[in-house]
């Protein structure tokens, strides 16, 4: 019996490739002898890098950039396929999650970080990148990822403009003649299910500048400052980011990519399912067992386990999905290749219980949900 | 697909049957053609005659008898198989459930209400009686019932000694001129786990005696009352009740049972088994579903799922068990029958909202539950 494990994160409580591991234990315990591929998986989101490498086994690269506020910290990106494919992750070098809560300040923090992770990906080699944007700390409008790769941004004194997105409205030259060459020779998949434009009352600023530690009064500037800066990147370009869908994505670091990278958007789980190949595994599987902290009606939009699903379906494999908390709407996820959806909990318990018993729930619901898949098969 | 639904009652939320009903409706929800069978059972305790009925699709004989406490109460009790069967449940005249927690007096309380049911029964012309004996509120020993039968138990001065275990050490005379001797035409199935004795440290009284209320100084003044009795129904019919197993159950009435009624002890599971006709529902189903509030390591000493399972095994039909709690040591369910055990929680939460939200949870958990069977079977 083939069965293949490919779970996301369990979010606060277990990474995909922990999530896998207590899958496959509980697989076990009532089919020693199973064949059992796991491959951690991730919709895209923070998590994605790690998800990628365990289930690839690719190669983990750390090395010191400048992080959201400009202070050096470790951060890493991924090799995938014998050194050929970058992966970078964005909250690496940028993210929400390098901060305490009192540092969150979009007009300052940058992306610089992530083009340092770019920059020496490209210095060992790579052409092929997947960006993953997600957990953003800015609202800089990828200008600092821009200035890592060479790109001058000047203000009216001939100065580089500081970091963050409070300095977007100083800037008045845009000068690319120290630009990576390389990039242009290079292909960027960005992996983002976000459709926001960068401008206006849907632009990364209004949505998504309040959760990175906007003000109702910073929020306003910040995004007079993204104007600034996307009519500055049609003038150079030609790229039209305000109305452009997806270009909000992580402060507007998505609309950078669109503008200045031979770079396209895909759907993060598509991506995620790609590079680890789980179309590969698929073949002769009996069952997948997929899962993530919550399922409910919104799984259905581009949510990991969907995307197994998917997947599943058109190799006509059965899935059950498994999450701490089921939902309403699960219907809607049927049609889509999930067969049954069961929550982990095993009797009742707070949130802070089910955290901290997670794995073990997760390998006994696992175990469960095999035994009643093989009585349906009159095997156990 | 023929699916046989034999739950036990959700103590505190659900009965059995509306925990038939409600895995009904989930099943239902994936195969709307399912011939669905909907056995809700019992395990000898409390519950068991509606469970009877319903399954049965029995009578229920309502009529005015004396409570617990002497108080008139209307109390009901069953008859099965065409009116030849009647199911007498202790507690529904004589149980802990009729009476406030400041009323719990097991010097007081008596079980001439339990008598008063039979009798009914015997001027109806059953002749087959099933005894359960669960939730009593009683020690007097069986006294009071036997009173209602027409036993006369005699103080010093002549006259019948009062209700309730605090008397049964003035008992002098046991006087059966007025016995009822349609009884000894009849049987007598009594429906029990209970394994305890009359008398001791495993005797009805120190065991079960301070959960109907019973001080330290009561025990001890209901012991003595206890051994008296014992000692004078050895001396009237032989029976030497001390040591027997199970004459203990609902506080020694069942010891009055097997030393004055042509009575045998039957566990209670395989009773009601025998009685709902399981066996004969499961010749040709495809999958059983039972349940119960918990299911852990106690569910193998003869719970009512458990009973359900080694049923369903000889008839080589597979069993999923859904439970509020999931405890730990259901591996030891496996060799009996049951091949999967789910928990109906959806997601973290208190036990007042489980019990609140059984209903739903239960359809839910039995609907994928059944899908994940389906999906086993090649069939979703």
């Amino acid at each position: 019996m083939k069965i293949v494990i490919a779970p996301d994160s369990f979010k606060g409580s277990l990474s995909a490739a922990s999530a896998a591991e207590a899958i496959a234990k509980g697989v076990r315990r009532c089919v020693p002898d199973a064949d059992i591929i796991e491959i951690p998986i991730a919709d895209g989101g923070e998590g994605t890098l790690s998800s990628l490498l365990t289930a690839t086994g690719g190669e983990r690269v750390t090395i010191t950039v400048s992080g959201p506020l400009g202070t050096e910290l470790n951060a890493s990106y991924g090799l995938l396929e014998h050194g050929s494919v970058a992966v970078i992750e964005m909250a690496e070098a940028s993210g929400l999650c390098l901060l305490t809560d009192e540092q969150y300040n979009p007009a300052l923090t940058t992306t610089y970080g992530t083009g340092e992770l770019i920059l020496d990906a490209l210095e060992r080699g790579c052409r092929r990148f997947l960006l993953t944007v997600g957990g953003s700390a800015t609202n800089d409008g990828g200008t600092g990822m821009l200035q890592a790769l060479g790109m001058r941004l000047l203000g009216p004194a001939g100065q580089q403009v500081p970091f963050g997105g409070g300095h977007l409205k100083d800037i008045s030259v845009i000068e690319d003649s120290q630009w990576d060459s390389r990039i242009a020779e290079s292909t960027f998949l960005i992996a983002t299910d976000v459709q926001n434009p960068l401008i206006g009352e849907q632009g990364a600023t209004r949505i998504f500048g309040p959760q990175k530690g906007a003000t109702p009064q910073m929020v306003e500037h910040l995004e007079l400052g993204m104007t600034h800066w996307a009519d500055f990147v049609t003038a150079k370009t030609g790229v039209k980011l305000h109305d452009c869908p997806g270009a909000g994505a992580a402060g507007g670091l998505c609309g950078a990519y669109l503008a200045f990278f031979p770079a396209s958007l895909r759907r993060g789980i598509d991506v995620v399912l790609e590079y680890t190949h789980l179309g590969d595994q698929l073949a002769g599987a009996d069952l997948v067992i997929t899962g993530e902290g919550r399922i409910d009606h919104q799984t259905a939009s581009g949510k990991a386990p969907m995307g197994v699903a998917q997947l599943a379906k058109q190799h006509g494999v059965p899935v059950a999905a498994l999450a701490g908390s089921v939902g309403a709407g699960i219907d809607a996820l049927y049609a889509e290749g999930i067969n049954s959806v069961h929550s982990i909990m095993n009797e009742p318990m707070t949130l802070q219980e089910a955290m901290e018993r997670a794995p073990l729930l997760l390998e006994q619901t696992a175990e469960q949900v095999v035994r009643t898949f093989l009585a349906g098969r009159d095997a156990l």
